[in-house]
């Protein structure tokens, strides 16, 4: 089945479009499961990442349908950091979640390849059903990463417009009567839609990350890429709301994932819960916070 | 001492700016060294590259100063392939070379410096001494990494024209006056400025990948840019010639570092040299290539 198709069920099946971030920060984990462990000892953080990892899917698993691993911590750690990565994506699996794996990929065509044949589909070293590219080398080297998802029924997300105050350094430039970002999004749709109409999808395997930050320009970007799903990253702790994403989706409430990191995974150390949790209750914390997004989206 | 000063210091010790590309791919690694390997073993690959990337470590080590492993192809096996890329760095410093991670990272801020402090200074996870990065974010996702590249005596090399034919996408369009690329060079340009100023050195932490397949644009961007080292790619198999990378280098034959990746590595499948290596003599093959090339940049 295609990465389209499936996410598409998923969200259905688990109500919801919540995209939970998988982000380990050594300093920001209860302090409980940290106790003792050096943080320049990696092997130790690796360990401490991999448990709190896994028993964070364990209480998210019921509830979403999705979850975005970020792999710039993963490797913080080195190579047992990515041991630590490899057991929460198997784990995942195991768990019927669908994993997009956050590395903002990108290179020169034949190690593209590489990359894209590293991460994406379940033959894969690293099994991702879906990866986020970065674009700023062209068409050329976005190419291989849709091929390869295309083929191994994966997805990949580019970036077009993220939720950064600094992304307009190039993302805002205008040129030809167009921003760099409206470039970007117009080479995703076309190539998404090609997608879409070969396979008779509402979506492509190609998708658009697009900052919750920006609401205006989630509603123009949304019009101006309908066959490409949209993950939005931004919400909570980088100030998107609920009302601000709602033009992301389409009249099905499909067409968009939408991401929370630490309001959710670290959601003991949330200002607004002070008080209501102690560091070793973080998983009814995790919980709350998870039903609280759908809720927020869902009204 | 500064990622430049190491760096000029160690091109002059070894009278050459070339920088090898470790580039492992299965099916180019000489057969008797691959023998027996599935290549779905992901086990048995890692180890191979582990093997041959540890070989041609031993044979440039005394000829260069520098090499530039690429993170694509040892990702691309998994976490074992992460631990031969450990292995593969340890190495290289235990031989005296500097060693460029090529990962074109980028992420927003506080997940940029995680990348930051995972891939850059002797501190770090992996080490390295420094790492591509890519520009599409915008500069407070580039600044994570100048601060702990400067914090750590490392360098990093932001992408601002690549090699590839697709490179022009967005890196061509001009947007006040100006190519996305030259907005790019003159932001690595100021940075690069502000460190060589208050350092007294000539050149900053902060480089330039700028692909050796545009001799015009090279000879434009090293006058654009002439606190920044260039990281040039694009030699030998990608079209790059030593006439073309002429206008990378200052007054002093330094500035720059030309990388070349299969025409050195896999030097014993070279077109022009068929007849003259067999598959077990791939080492002479890439002294022979490594020690033509540093002729040709000389001459």
């Amino acid at each position: 089945m295609t990465f389209s198709s499936r996410l598409s069920a998923a969200i259905r099946t688990k109500k919801t479009p919540v995209l939970v971030g998988v982000d380990p920060r050594f300093n920001m984990i209860p302090e409980y499961l940290r106790k003792g462990v050096d943080p320049k000892d990696l092997k130790g953080v690796a360990a401490v990442y991999r448990t709190f990892s896994l028993r964070l899917l364990d209480v998210i698993a019921q509830h979403v349908a999705c979850i975005k691993p970020q792999l710039a911590f993963f490797e913080a750690v080195g190579p047992r950091g990515m041991d630590a990565l490899a057991d929460v994506i198997a784990y995942a699996h195991q768990l019927g979640l669908i994993v997009i794996l956050d590395g903002k990929r990108n290179d020169i065509g034949s190690t593209a390849e590489g990359y894209a044949a590293a991460y994406l589909g379940e033959n894969s070293a690293w099994g991702g059903d879906a990866l986020t590219v970065s674009p700023y080398l062209g068409e050329d080297s976005v190419q291989p990463f849709v091929n390869v998802a295309e083929k191994n029924d994966a997805g990949i997300f580019v970036l077009v417009k993220t939720s950064n105050p600094g992304g307009g350094m190039l993302q805002d430039l205008v040129a030809d009567g167009k921003t760099i970002y409206q470039h970007t999004a117009d080479w995703v749709e076309k190539t998404a839609k090609t997608f879409a109409e070969a396979q008779g999808e509402k979506y492509g395997a190609v998708g658009a990350v697009v900052g919750a930050t920006y609401p205006d320009q989630l509603a123009e970007l949304r019009q101006r890429m309908p066959h490409a799903w949209l993950l939005v990253p931004g919400f909570g702790a980088q100030g998107g709301t609920a009302e601000g994403v709602k033009p992301a989706f389409d009249s099905e409430g499909l067409g968009a994932i939408i991401n929370n990191s630490r309001g959710i995974i670290f959601a003991h150390t949330r200002k607004d819960y002070a008080g209501r949790f102690t560091d070793t209750q973080w998983e009814e914390a995790v919980e709350t916070a998870v039903l609280e997004m759908k809720a927020q989206l869902n009204s």
